[in-house]
């Protein structure tokens, strides 16, 4: 294998070398690590690069499942991306993890063409300041991954520290950018969509034990539009909606400087306590 | 195979019998028929009710996703339900329908076992008159799964039928249960949550032919809160996001009539011009 040492640490990341039919080898790399594992937004647009890369896929991403099913420890995993069913003009992936051998995550994505019909956006992006007029936040959590983004808060963006003071609301509301900067593709935004930390550690001011359990995202923009955005910051949002008997949700959106929707997503996550 | 009359229709839908491991035949019912195929929430029922009657199960369903991938005919079809991880406390199932051999349907769902914690909700339910105030809603659409369920609009409940007139938003409130009555289970939750017509009939005012790809369901209650509900309506709450390049989002939530956020939900639905 040739050295990866010039490609953006995202980029190598998502290394996959094909070893057989619907299989892929990957690796896991520290500038992505998370407390016990993988950052779960690399191991989503890890296993969308199985299917983005291989030979039969058709069109491009529309949905994202994964599955977090146990977790996955430094070194190598196997990706099987099968497509399950393909029509005239979508596409279904069925997705699998393994590493020695157990199944580790479990996902599908939906791939189609797009093509130009009526459109009509109704959400509407927040109001926000400039991102540059916003100074990149530091890091607040003992994790690896967060120094992959390029941070600039304007709402939530830190839990607060002071556990027993319970937050008025989930929100959270920041521009993001890949560090260094990179322009956006289908896996960035799968990968951004899981960027947001647990709500929990908001509402409750404090750490938690916490971990998704399964995440969907919707992509709702074409390559072209993810190519034009350059370097440019994404707005990201982030909210629950209950808390309850050990889960919640989470849901987020992806928006352009612009005011574009790029992407939703939405998340059930499992806490102690 | 002893008679099924007395079932409820909804119940008699959810037939399934053992055929192997892991797998289980089920059919098609009349009641729960769409204008080509079967109402999808009836799909995403049975293949939730295969891991919920599965002899290994564990715990109760916390998420399920399910991929319509290709179209399911009048008649038989067989259901796998895979147990792809188990852990302490949760479990990880693998999906599949297939109609003469070929995949119609793919999925995943979490079992998790419920147990008390902290808890909070964050949404508020929309204000509604009581759902015994109001009067059911006529059928709208040439559809025959809509009669099973008794419906009473609060808003949206129909869409215009002016094509040309563009409705400010894609909103629909509605107080729900099954026809005739029926104490919810997951599987009840599973098929309401797709129980809200296209997004896009209500904004562009008329018919445009649209059907969900891929859904994901979030179960916010436990077995005992479900139970308790008996035979109320439960308020159910449907948006778009964004409609855009043949695809739009549509998310729900299901609410109890005291207030409770039953589940939540997640839909890409395609659309054409």
């Amino acid at each position: 294998m040739s050295s990866t040492s010039d490609l953006h640490p995202f980029d190598e990341a998502l290394q996959l070398a094909p070893v057989g039919e619907h299989r892929f080898d990957g690796r896991t790399t520290p500038n992505y690590w998370n407390m016990i594992g993988p950052f779960g937004g690399i191991t989503a647009a890890t296993m969308l690069q199985a299917a983005l890369q291989h030979p039969e896929r058709l069109g491009d991403p529309i949905a994202l499942t994964v599955n977090f099913a146990g977790p996955i420890a430094e070194g190598p995993f196997e990706i099987e991306a099968v497509p399950s069913r393909t029509n005239r003009s979508t596409q279904h992936w069925t997705l699998t993890v393994r590493q020695n051998g157990a199944v580790t995550t479990t996902g599908s994505a939906v791939f189609a063409v797009r093509r130009d019909t009526w459109s009509s956006p109704e959400a509407v992006m927040p109001e926000a300041p400039p991102a540059d007029t916003l100074p990149p936040i530091g890091g607040f959590a003992p994790v690896k991954w967060l120094s992959a983004y390029d941070i600039r808060a304007v709402r939530g963006a830190k839990p607060g520290t002071t556990p027993g003071t319970e937050h008025p609301d989930s929100i959270t509301e920041f521009w993001l950018r890949d560090a260094p900067a990179r322009t956006p593709d289908y896996a960035a935004i799968a990968s951004w969509c899981d960027s947001f930390y647990p709500r929990i550690f908001l509402k409750r001011a404090g750490f938690v034990p916490a971990g998704t359990v399964s995440l969907t995202t919707y992509f709702h923009a074409d390559a072209d539009t993810l190519a034009a955005l350059g370097d440019q910051h994404v707005l990201g949002c982030a909210r629950a909606q209950v808390f309850r008997q050990g889960f919640f949700d989470q849901t987020a959106q992806i928006w352009s400087a612009a005011g574009e929707l790029l992407a939703t997503s939405h998340q059930i996550v499992y806490y102690k306590e």
